[in-house]
């Protein structure tokens, strides 16, 4: 068991899956051409980016012509909040979005904030869900967008998405979604779901880094983040990344060929290690709603532990897990989601985010389980907060 | 000679090559973690992007603190244009660039146009080149930012850039230089240049697509285009595009490496093209400056033809050129900057642009010039110009 590596950080980033890379490998060297080119060079790498739009487009239900290739999700997101947020500042400059949306989200409204936009950030539950009356109690006239995660990435909760888009349809307001955490988990039909725009990262769904889209139902106006040449119909300057969007086409197409397999696998995976973790370690509390959630992500607050201790000592027996966000986890703020979902500072300083992906097994967990069982306690006995709390009984 | 196709669109996008294509392999599927990461494969990343970040800034002279990865060259100019105005403009609300700049440094100043800046589009001679006394004249109190290519992507020709580096240093202005076409083809070294900010793509120098780098020196404040968590020192959101990274480090080095055998070797095979030319068909005309000049670029007008027809002939036979430059060739406007060197409407639409790269041949250039000799004679047989023209003398 000594040199092996168990990564359970599958919200951070996953590997690139077989038949993406495969796909993707001959268009480094071989059809390397600009689909800006009129020649045939040109003409391959177009048909390529064709190809890849309309996998995009079926897995999500939306037409080819609705797809923006992006750098990935946060730029997805960026063009989202402030490519919505100045092409339809005509119609209003209130945006409603959540207190625990992704950093790139949340950054964009504040840098809209700064040019005149009035943001709403929306408190949840201890569960981590909006509250409905008060999104209603929020929305004016001069509401313009509201943008609010399928699902989050710390802590696994799905929104109600569907309320959130009828109340947005019916005040004819533009509603985003950063579908990130969520695609190759979740069933996705724009039209159905009342979508108008939604952000999508490839390297979360074992595609390649570098590479995501955002969704835009046609009709809705949007302004360009990063402008240039006519690429993207205009709205997203820049020579496409051709390999990159290959495997990401050929990624989704998987992701939701595959994806009950997948979930199912995932839900079992997931059980096993929470009636496994409950049954070994007392003081663990799983945070997120109990039933409305992502099945990958199981956010686990220790009591008395410090999570950047159990994270060093889990990594140096080869197990990969993440404190906060992974995006975050260059800094030591402690996360914004846990705050707002009211852990306390102890328990928030002990949460680790395990999350699984469709190569873990049981028999990971069980080293998982193992391995962690008397990290935690070693962790404890040192504890002084547990010392205390000890006098206190 | 039947099924051959042959590539002189270089200065377009360039193949990936062995050596960086090498080193990106493993990390697609092997060392996949996230740079943001805090466990062993999200270290094994950053180690990656450390090394790639290191030979880049040792590419141009400059500190690694000073390399913030972008998406591409249109970003890293979006971020330098956009990024260096919004976080300077207490300084001041003037930008100086030059008419022939790429589009998407075009593009994202007539955004900050609209947001209260105002810039100035310097004119260019029949060479290209911009006139220094003009850029004198220009220069206002409230001038916080100089941005000029190095040299032109369309025409090749090189701008005096220490003239107008010390001009900007000596009056405390940020001088930024699209570097985009230029690197690998002319030896950069920041300091001494007095460059305060440049911009880079991988994929014109046989890295891949998908990723480049803005260069700023330390010290120059910058504010973020692409909002998100803390990557590149809270400069660019996003998770690192890390094989694409890998790939981009190691194209950078050895394009240093081999700059001056490639030189040569493009050098004399494009001399090679315009003495044949020359001698096989008349009225022919070559753009930009005769001397400073990128040797890869050729663009060639072409008395009394039409530039898109003589493409399509020439990709029938599977040579790929270019008309006008790559990022616009999706559109039929006229190229922007074959009419600000002064092109007659006739010439302008008959000009093809050529570029060489390390892998082109003499014998290519044989068989580019049979081919051309004929749908050259074919084209001003059936032209209404010549026939005009004709009838004239």
């Amino acid at each position: 068991m000594e040199n092996r590596k168990i990564y359970f950080d599958n919200a951070s980033t996953t590997y690139v899956g077989n038949e993406a890379l495969r796909e993707m490998m001959p268009v480094f060297s071989n059809i390397y051409g600009n689909p800006s080119s009129l020649h045939s060079f040109g003409r391959d790498a177009v048909n390529l980016v064709d190809i890849a739009r309309d996998r995009i487009a079926k897995a999500i239900g939306a037409k080819a012509s609705e797809i923006y290739f992006t750098s990935g999700g946060t730029e997805a997101n960026n063009l989202a909040i402030k490519g919505l947020a100045y092409a339809n500042r005509h119609k209003g400059n209130h945006i409603i979005t959540s207190c625990i949306e992704h950093s790139s989200v949340l950054e964009a409204c504040r840098q809209l904030e700064k040019d005149g936009f009035i943001v709403t950030y929306l408190k949840v539950d201890s569960h981590g869900l909006i509250n409905f009356a008060d999104l209603l109690h929020h929305i004016n006239s001069n509401t313009i967008l509201i943008s609010i995660m399928t699902a989050n990435n710390e802590i696994g909760t799905i929104q109600h998405m569907q309320a959130i888009a009828e109340t947005a349809k019916e005040r004819e307001i533009i509603f985003h979604t950063d579908a990130v955490q969520a695609v190759g988990s979740i069933s996705y039909n724009v039209n159905a779901m009342g979508i108008d725009a939604m952000s999508i990262s490839s390297h979360k769904i074992y595609g390649p880094k570098g590479v995501g889209c955002l969704y835009v139902r046609d009709g809705v106006k949007i302004q360009s983040v990063i402008a240039g040449g006519k690429q993207e119909r205009g709205v997203r300057g820049g020579t496409q990344n051709v390999p990159a969007i290959v495997g990401f086409g050929k990624a989704i197409e998987v992701a939701v060929r595959d994806m009950s397999v997948n979930n199912k696998k995932i839900k079992t995976i997931k059980e096993y290690f929470v009636k496994r973790l409950t049954e070994s370690i007392s003081d663990v509390y799983i945070n997120g709603h109990p039933a409305q959630r992502l099945q990958g992500i199981v956010s686990v607050s220790f009591d008395c532990v410090n999570a950047e201790a159990v994270l060093t000592m889990l990594d140096m027996q080869g197990i990969a897990v993440s404190v906060g966000s992974a995006c975050e986890s260059g800094t030591i703020e402690p996360s914004h989601v846990l705050k707002e979902i009211g852990l306390d500072d102890v328990l928030a300083k002990g949460t680790i985010r395990f999350s699984f992906g469709k190569s873990n097994t049981k028999e990971e967990i069980d080293y998982l389980i193992e391995t962690l069982i008397p990290i935690i306690e070693k962790l404890r006995n040192i504890s002084p907060l547990r010392k205390k709390k000890r006098k206190e009984d």
